[in-house]
Order: C-alpha cells, then structure tokens, then sequence
C-alpha cells in the first residue's frame, strides 16, 4: 500500500487528495496547508489523514511514500527538490517549474535516486486525448499540416504567471504527447491589460523542422468559453472539442490532392477532398483517476510515467522562451536542443 | 444614370454586374473578359450590356463611368491607373494592389482628377460590421482590449497571393472601419504545406500604440468553416459569428474590475462581471446592394466612400509587411506612419 | 425538347420555371399568371416564354407538354383535372389537392389517359433525404422504433390551409419515401391562436401495423427555426438536420440489447450500447434540378415518377384524417386501407 | 437542528442525503437501505448518521425529524403515510405516488397533523426555471401560446414506469410551477418496443381553457441528449435549453400582429415582429441546496413549500390520465376538477 502526502489544499489539491484516496493500492496519509480552514475541511473529508501546517513535516514523514505537490509554481522547485532528497516519490503540478534549469535539476535528482518524478499533464489522460494520439501515431492522418489550439474563457487571472504559463500550459503537454516532433523554435505575442499585471492574452507560434506549424491562443478575458483544437493532416484531419458533451473528437476526410500540371512541370494542382466525417466513441473513464493509478502502477513497478520530468522540462521550455518572444513583440527564439536525455 | 462597365467576369464579377445593373440611378453599360465562354453567359444575363474582349476597350469607352474591377490582385494597379486615367471613377476588388507605393499613387491620381476611388470592402457594408461599429464607436465597449478572428475552411487555394492576402484581408478591412486606432507594428507567422506554392496558414498579430492587441488566423486547409471575431473592451464584449443564421452579433456584459488593494497600493485586485447577454436585431439589407448604392451616391455628388483608397492603402500596408514579418518567423515590424492624408 | 409550362408565379413558381428552363431536354413555354407585376417579372427573365393571364389558355396550348401548377391548394384538383383531360402531362405543388378523392380522380384520369402524374414533393430528391432512405433501405437502422420530426419557425401564416397542410407535409411526404410501411391511424392535436384563422401549432402521431410510432411537430409562431428529424431503430440511429450547413445526416452507433433475465425467463433485461458517430459525405447536387430532371426523363420514357400520384393522394390521406382528429383533440382515427393501387 | 433520515440510498438518495447533510439547520440522522454494500457506502461517507436496514425503523426512529424517501415510485405512498402517521414531516420524490387518490390522502394526512409534506420537484428550485416563472408571472411574455417541452435521451429504462412517469415528470412540475392555469383535459400517445415492458417513447398533448396548449415529447431510445423548451406568448417567447452551458434562457422579441383587414372587417392580418435576443444572466446556486434550505425553513416556521402535495398530486393527475389516454392512442381525456383544496 503506497502512502500519499499532498500539500496544497487550494483549487487543485482537493482533487489529487479524494482520487488518491480512492486509487487501489493507495492511501491518503497526510494532507499540507497553511490555511486552518483548510485543513478543518482536510479532517472533516478525510478523518484518517493526518493534518499538517509546515510541508517539510511532510516531506520529512516516514509514513508518505509519495509528495503530491499543489502549490503555487514559484514553490515547485524547493518542495520538489526537498522531496527528492528525502527519498519521496513526487507528482508536481504543471507547469513543472519556474526555470528550464529547475526542471533539469530536478530530472537529475530523481534519476540518481531512482525515484519517480511525475508530472500533472492531466489532459494527457483524458479519453479524448489519448484517442487524438492514437489516430496521429497510427499514421491515420499522414504528415500532420498543424496543430491550432483555442483555449479561452473570463479568468481566473493568476498573480504569479502569465496566460501561457497558466491555459497554454495545457496544449503544450497535449502537443508533447501528441506530436511526433518538437518544436525547434517559438514566436509568442502578448499583452496585458492590468496594469503591472501579467500578460493576459497570449498568442504562441512554435515551428518544427519539417513543415508542421503549430498555435496557441489563450485568453482570461474571454466572454465565451472556447477549447479547440484543429489538427490537420495530408490524409485526414481532427476538431477535438473538449466542451462537446458527447462528440469531442472529430475525424473529417477532407483535405487536399497535388498533382504536377501535366502543361507545367514545375507547378503543383491543387485540388480538393471531402469525404465522412466519423466521431470515435470515447472511453468514459475519468483522467486523474486514469492517472492517479498510473503513478500507483509507475511507484509499485519502477516504471517510468508518460508524464515524466522530460515531458514537463519540455512544457517549461516553451513557455520561458515563449514569454521572452512575447516581451519583444514575437521576435522568433530558437530552442536549444534538449540537455538531459534518457 | 450612372454607366458601369465590369472588368473580369469570374467568381466575384457576376455579383458586381447583377448589383449594379439593379440599383437606382445605374446601369451596366459594358463587361469585358477574356473567355468567350464568359462574354457568352454576360450576354445571356445581360443582353443591354456590351461584350468586351480586350479591357483597354472598357477603359476608354466613352460611354462608361465607373469601372469596376474585379480581376487577379497583380493587375489591379495598372488597370485602375489606366481608368483613372481615362477619367473614370473605379471600384476596385479587394485587396487593392499589390504594393503600398500602388495604392498611394492611385490615391494621387485620383485626388488630382477629383474621381471617386472605392476598395471592394464588402464585409463593411454587412449590417453585423456596422451594427459592430456602431457599438464600438458609441463607447458601449469601453475601452477595447483586444480583436481577434478567425477565419478558416477548406480551399481556395489561390496561385498568386497567400492566405492572409485572401482571407486576412477581410478582417483588415473590418478592422480599419471598426477600431478606432491603426496598428504600430506587425508580427506575423505561417507556411506553406504545397511545395512552391503561397503560405496557406497564417497568423497576424497587430500591435497599436494603446494596449489593444489585434489578431487574424486564416487558414486555406481547415476541416471546418469558421468565421468568428472576438471583441473585448472595459465595459463589454462582442462575439460576431458571420455563420450564425440569426444571431450574428452577440454582446456580453462580462469583464472584470479593477480595485486597488488596501493592503497593497501597487497591486490591483481584479474582480469578475457577468450580466446578460444581448443579440439585438439586425438589419435585412444585402450589403453588395447597399455598397453599389453607395458608389452610385458618392459619384453623383462628389462624395469620399467609406471605403476609399486611404482604407484600401491601410489594408495593403498591413499585407505587405505582415508577409514580410511572416517570412522571417514573426519578426516584428513596425508600420511606418501613412503618407497620404486627406 | 419538352416544353413546359407554369401556372402561378408566386413564391414557388418562379423556381420551377427556372428549373424547368435549365434542364437538359426541356424548354420553358408559358407561364400563367393573373397578376400584370408578376407577368412583367417573367418577360424579363425569361424572354422566350409566352405570358399568359388565363390558365386555361395554357392548359389547351398545343405548344405546352407539362404544366406545372404552383398556385393555392384549393385550386389544384380543378386545374390538374383540366390539363389531364387537355393530354398534358401534369406536375403538382403539394399539397396535391384537398381531399382523398380528388387526389384519386386525377390518378385515375392520368393512368386512363398514360400521363405522367408527378407531385412536387421537393424534399424526397434532396441528397440528405436519399441518403437516410439508403440506409433504412438496406437494413442498416434495424427494424425501425420511431420517426420523429419537428419543423418549426416563424410565419408564414397561410390563410386557406392550416399549419399541417403548409409544414408537416413535407414530413409526410419524406416518410412515404423512407418508411417501409404506410401509418394505420393517426391522432393530431393543435390549435389556432387567430381567431378565425387556421390551426397554426400542430402535433401529429401516426400509428402502425408494427410498434414503429412517428410523430410531427409544427408550428408557424416559434422564436426559432428547427428542423430536425430522429429516426431510431433496432441497430442504429439517425438525427438528420437540415439546417446543419454541412453535417446534416448522422448515424449513430448506438441502441439497447434485450437479453432474456436468467433468473426470470419472463422479463427482458436491456442493456445500452453506445459506439460510433458517422456522419456520411452528401451529395451537393441541388434537389430541384434533379426532380426536374426526373420529371423529364419520366416524360420521356414513360416511366413512374418516384413521388407519383399515390404518393401525393397517401399524405393528403393524412393530412384529411389529422385535421379531422385535430378537431376533436386527439381522438385517433383510423385509415382505410388505399383504394388505388397500381 | 432538524435531523433527517433518508430512505433509499441508490441513484438519487445520496445526493439528498449530501445536501441534507450540508444544509444549515439541518442534520442527517439516520439512512437507510436494503442492500447492505449501500450501507457501508453511507457509513464512510456520513460516519455521523445512523445506518439502518428496515425503513420502518427509520420511520419510528424518535431521532429523525424529517424523512426523505427516494425509493422506487410504487411504495412511495406507504412509506410516506406511515412517517406521516409516525409525526415526520415527509420530503417525496417524484412523481408523489402511483395514483391520484394516494396522493390526496397523504395532503389529507399532512393537513391534519400539520406536518410539511414536500414533493422533490427540483427542476422548480433551478435559476432557470425560476428565471422563466418570473418572465412569465410579470407578463413579459403576454398571453401564452403553447408550452412545448422535448426531453429525451438514451436511458435509463424503467421497469415498474413509463418514460412519462419517468421524465415528463420533470416537465410537469415546471409547468405546474410556470403556467398561470392548469390543464383541461390529455390526449396522449407512445408505444413500447420492449416486449412486455412500458412505453419508452411517449407524446403529451395537454389543453387549457383558453387557446393555450402544452405538449412534450419523452424518449428512453434517443440517440442524442436534447432538453429544450419553448415557451411563446403574445409579447415575447422564450427557449430555455437546459443544457447551455451558459446561456439557458432566452428571450426572443419575435411574434405576430393581428390586425382587422380593412377591405373585410371579418379577417385578421397577421403581420410579423422580429426583435432582439436577450439572455438574462442566471443565478448559479444549485437546485438542490435551495430546495434543502427552503425544506429546513418550511419544518422550521410551519411553512407550506412551493412544491408542496397539491404540487404533486397535479402532476399525478397528468400521469395517470396521461397514460390512460395513451393506451386508447390518443383518445382526449377531460380532467376533473381537483378534489383538494387549500
């Protein structure tokens, strides 16, 4: 029976406590907040986890085998890194850290201790996403055109971080899980409308190295909400709508044929294709529970997760860069290749 | 009664000449294109009107107005220079040239004979654009924050210009009629997926001297149509949705307030606002037929269009550098200010 | 070359005489109004027909082979009567007449006489409406559970029919077409809120020799246009929606299995399935131009039309009979077996 | 503190049980079940309330105040008469009984004891519903023309009711909640296709004693999910779709004029009005927290609840004459005048 520790019992936290709890082979044993109230809510939901004010009390318990980690991302880092050094396994929120460098530092730490480092991509667990995956990975698509992503809604304006390290965070994980490459460069634009605030409207661009493109545009301010994505290919393209009720993913046979210009050697004609379009049934299953046994499954076995440290360096990666283009009006930046491999 | 003549007779031609055979105080007195299969349907639908092959012919036919034209974007200038020339007052399809040094010296040429020079801003004289601007400029927004559409379907691949001179130009156009200020700087991004061929997906960023951001997706290879503008402001937002069969444009009275924190002077603390919704009706009119009217209006009494060359010169100007930004991966750049004022 | 001519140059007529002029095989002869405006209307779209004040001289113009009648229900039997008896071929609007026995005094003059006999039953050469025949057809929907339709908007009050006669036909005209059994009985409820004037909200149940049910909703005074069937069955199901700009027909994977109860043999026990969504690629072809090329081709080859005579005198029948248990709140009246067959 | 006892903890008793438990002044006591893996459900969620397996002693428990009972329609009469006779205050949920009779003795029971005697009708304490209540009680609409209810989906077969009993029941009670008068008489029609089983597709037709007219239409073998209503009036009409996210209420500006034809004083023109949309924002409380405060508050100050026996015995009444006229297809029935009277 693995036993789990959360510290963070805000917005999130909740919902990592109760699917732990209730994820087989596990058992919630203690739960971090600084906040009395929250802790009174911590007892009365869960009378058999132990109530704690300081969250290296937790870190530092002998009876918590893993760290669940639901705090403000300016903190991933040291509790993370603490956690680490005192034999814990740890799943962090997204975005994984503040700093390329922190998200290294911490794959390292794990790795030296074999330990798991799992990080809250909770989309990549969503029946919808992993079908999208599947239809891409399995060449149902061809050579993917673009990914384009709508992520937009009134708030929940955050402090600390921008729009993109907030909403585009997502699409960011999905994309890591999605897509058979990685972006090799970024042009992000953005601004903000509070004074002194963070940028609050945000447009990303990343390029790959064939001719993929993808985009993502997020939004606290917003009078609709919208969560969209396009993704097309040379064989077939997909919506994923993931506010559809029943159909979020669609599979259209659209798109277009090239063929040379029997009087032009030297130019293409385009022409079109509109065939079915087909809505997969979905899974019913719920993602964090999906996920919750799937560090369960990672912690028992020595497994490494889907969402792994590289998958959440890769996300940070986007982001830092993305905000240094944002800041100089989409000047693109071209991304390093990535350091730590596995 | 005003003369017309038409200059290419393909997609967009047909629905200039009906428009302008049928409105008061109009006539078509001519159309010209190169097919004879062409001239073969204008003389079945138009058996009052001349058939012209060559359209130097039209342009000096003294029994013509206004030439209207509605051939390949790279022939715009030298066909409206000619007319102009002629003494003719001319309509000229979307966009207006090829380079902003067309559109000013066509705007010269124009001003110096005193004829009228009209851009095919169509979208303009829809009563969605107008009953957007209207609310826009009587300050119901507040402030504005930010406009943002998207504009995709599957095809028309067009061999001689890209997307954002097919698609984009229609949100410039709405733009430069709706805002209230003019874009400082561009950064745009996109690709082509046909070798050889024109970038067929496209992002524009458009930055102002304000905090107001501006963004355009347009897409030649997407699954589904889309064609909806957001627009936020202090007081309230806009959705416009050009598919909807009856609500096009919806207003929200949703946004957030800012207050000082007591505890904090330099931090705001943002709140949320979410009121009703409003569709108000719209008005029936077509606005191909109301536009006409209007040419035929400001020729017969010496009037400027609303969408005059100035405005066609302001489109231009942001095709012209937001491809330049776009080939270099969203590199800013910044809009030198118009030469031409009136 | 079949020449044709129309009586009434109303709403409808004026598509029919366009249809009529541009199909292969077919010339527009005559049309026939009594109002001056309307005739001045056709002289100048469509130069080379003759303009006729009274039907009766086009019904007994030797230079006419098909008269086409659009002009109010209450007109029809007498006008199709007197173009029968004058050789011509006839098609009708529908309605096809008032009463059951008119609509079987016109099959029987047309099948004496050898005269094609069509009703305008528009609907049925739409692709969307062949492709859900296709597939009830060939067994893909199972046995059928229920059809049911709702056709709702605002206006256009008629004031000699009421809102079943003006809606819903085009409902009982598409199951002729799709089910494979004809209804046994039917209830209709519905009022009038003008006083004096027709029903103008109708419910219509149609009962069957098997359990199959379906039911119409119409309704002249709703805030919103519907139009949208379900059809369900053993195996699959279908929502065909016509207002859906490009997914109208879906057919769904989805159902209930009936399973003997173990423990009780004389209870059923049901189980859901729910897989798949499809939504097949339609047709573009316009409904009118194929009827009217089908009108030609049955003409020509003396051929059956699809919506024959039998076809327009089963929805009448319906139509007589809904009205009558209209009356009397819903008391279900049953229908006799069809006197005409052929 | 009032103490709650609920019986019946399957698909509904636990959200009952939850509510009671979180709602100020009230407590739960005591639940109770047959099924003893229920029972240990309870007892880890509400180690607090008493597990009990016979509801007789939950009925005669001196510790219970109120009894919530969500068990199986059949034995709701016994089981509420016995805590009535037992001095509880009863909360039942819907529909009250299985017959008219039942449910008047029970008021009758209720009103002799002076005991709170609540039907769960919880669509009535949705914002939604409550927002159309107020629409229409300030004549905002006019006059009412038709209530026109579509509730349908795939699921949940009953055994013991038919689809009426099972979903129209929610239209019911809005209707008795809304309308300004109550029905006249039923017509009514459905069938099974479930051998053996009840009615899974079923028509409602009801009259009034003025030109109003409801009707709704349930279905267990959907293939879609669809909960709309349309509600129109001589002023304005309303569409309430309860499942928008966000905008479920709106209010449509759209209607007809009467006025005499001046040329026949007999005849009515009907001209046509077509406004603004307007959607008032809607509280977000939920239903069932409202509906539990107002409980609490009821018992509290001998309060009679909005949706009290006389609530629930009108929406049996439609039932039961509903299905009676359902079993003759469609045969009217005339409902008398309620016994019962407050």
């Amino acid at each position: 029976m693995i036993k789990a520790g959360v510290i963070g019992y805000g917005y999130w936290g909740p919902n990592l406590a109760r699917n732990l709890a209730e994820t087989d082979g596990c058992s919630l044993a203690a739960v971090c907040d600084t906040r009395p109230d929250r802790l009174a809510v911590v007892e009365r939901r869960h009378p058999g986890a132990k109530g704690v004010f300081d969250w290296k009390d937790l870190v530092n318990d002998p009876g918590v085998d893993v760290v669940a980690i639901s705090t403000p991302v300016s903190t991933h880092f040291e509790i993370a890194m603490m956690a680490l050094r005192a034999g814990k396994h740890v799943l962090v929120e997204k975005p994984m850290a503040m700093r390329v460098e922190e998200c290294e530092r911490l794959i390292e730490e794990a790795e030296r201790r074999r330990l798991v480092l799992m990080v809250d991509h909770t989309f990549v667990y969503t029946p919808a996403v992993r079908k999208v995956r599947d239809l891409v990975r399995e060449g149902l698509l061809g050579d993917l055109y673009y990914y384009d992503s709508v992520r937009v809604n009134l708030g929940l304006f955050q402090h600390d971080v921008n729009v993109i390290w907030d909403l585009a965070v997502h699409d960011l994980a999905i994309m890591d899980f999605v897509l058979p490459e990685r972006p090799v460069a970024v042009s992000a634009t953005g601004v903000s409308h509070v004074p002194g605030g963070p940028e609050n409207i945000g447009y990303l661009t990343m390029f790959f190295s064939s001719s993929l493109i993808a985009h993502v545009h997020v939004n606290w301010l917003a009078p609709v909400k919208l969560r969209r994505t396009l993704l097309g290919g040379t064989r077939k393209m997909i919506v994923y709508d993931d506010l559809e009720p029943s159909e979020k993913v669609k599979v259209y046979d659209r798109g277009i044929t090239l063929n040379s210009n029997p009087e032009n050697v030297y130019q293409l004609l385009v022409g079109y294709r509109s065939g079915d379009m087909h809505a997969p049934r979905l899974d019913g299953a719920e993602a964090l529970r999906i996920e919750m046994q799937h560090l369960v499954d990672c912690i028992a076995n020595g497994r490494r997760p889907m969402t792994d440290g590289e998958a959440g360096l890769e996300v940070v990666r986007l982001l830092e860069n993305g905000t240094r283009s944002m800041r100089e009006r989409g000047r693109p930046v071209e991304l390093e290749a990535q350091k730590v491999t596995v």
